[in-house]
């Protein structure tokens, strides 16, 4: 690995290990053993690092959120679409921590973050329309909309919400699988009948998933 | 209205407009053309206003959203909580914007939050299941849980998901409107078929107001 890509692996474990806010360069460079300097070649500051991971994080969504193609199995799909959104949200989960405080500081981030958002309303909306028309769902055009709204908005802010609901304490790999739980919710609320058992079966999975206790 | 009153009007006018972090019992006091001093005689501190707010804010939630009774129309009682959730997601907005922040600093405010939260799940699913139970919805035990909290998370952080959305500008009344419609979507999703043409109206009430151009 190179040492850009560990000065940005380093930084996504420290900002979600301690969030983002306490987590300086120095800590980044002083953690991995190297100087201040040799970070600064690689990168110009926080925000900067910033920007990289948050290009990463983009390209996650990109590349595994694309939508059901026809001849695929509809449920293997959304279990693929289901552990991949995990992945992202466990994975950076310091971003959505503080999104606004973050997102306040960068100007070009937030233009970046905006019209990602954007472009991401559009593609969530598309996995919806083709799991509706590979028959698993039953919803009209709007509700498309709404529904891909309430994705966003639930995988965004599922962290501070549970945040918001303890006095202290570490982000656990279970309270991530409980937000999946949430967005399976959001798709079960418009399954067609037919789809029920299955969903129920994806439900099951992610329940035990969420009652795994972690090693310490 | 005593000066205690009007010190928490003042403050939640100059939190929503300018945001909570940027106001200070100065900028309060100054703006009422009172004393620093006589604005202490009633309060502590910031944290000790924003405590009062809190209190108000608990309190319109517990006497606004009460269950169904028997014999009222399931409508009317599920337009009043929508308007009821307008009032208070506009007239706090404060809060919400910053929520993490400002709990943050307070443990006792914290400690309250989460109560007052815990409190509120159990009395947004007995809603869910009076409305069940009067026809108006369809669903099981669970899923009235889990859509408790897809409406809490949806309510909670609303505004911060508008601001992540555009690069700046005031909150306006349009987007509270947008954030009810979601809400209503929620309901939608698991509506009984008798229900659908009656939330159509509510839908096209709301989408309405969300339209409407506020006087500058």
């Amino acid at each position: 690995m190179s040492t850009k890509d560990k000065i940005i692996k380093t930084s996504i474990e420290l900002f979600n290990q301690h969030g983002e806010r306490a987590i300086t360069t120095n800590h980044i460079a002083s953690h991995m053993g190297i100087s201040p300097g040799n970070l600064y070649y690689h990168f110009k500051n926080k925000e900067d690092i910033i920007r990289h991971i948050f290009a990463l994080y983009s390209e996650h969504l990109h590349t595994q959120f694309t939508p059901v193609s026809g001849h695929s199995d509809g449920f293997v799909q959304l279990s693929g679409y289901l552990d991949a959104l995990f992945e992202l949200m466990w994975r950076f989960h310091f971003f959505y921590d503080n999104l606004g405080d973050i997102l306040s500081r960068d100007e070009v981030l937030k233009k970046d973050y905006i019209e990602f958002q954007s472009a991401l309303l559009t593609q969530v909306r598309g996995i919806i329309i083709s799991l509706r028309d590979s028959g698993l769902m039953e919803l009209d055009d709007d509700d498309a909309t709404e529904l891909a709204h309430m994705l966003k908005l639930t995988v965004s802010f599922w962290t501070p919400y549970i945040k918001a609901r303890r006095l202290s304490g570490e982000l656990l790999q279970q309270d991530i699988y409980k937000g999946i739980l949430k967005v399976l919710a959001l798709f079960k609320a418009y399954a067609a009948e037919q789809s029920l058992s299955k969903l129920a079966e994806l439900k099951e999975k992610y329940t035990q998933l969420s009652l795994q206790v972690e090693p310490a």
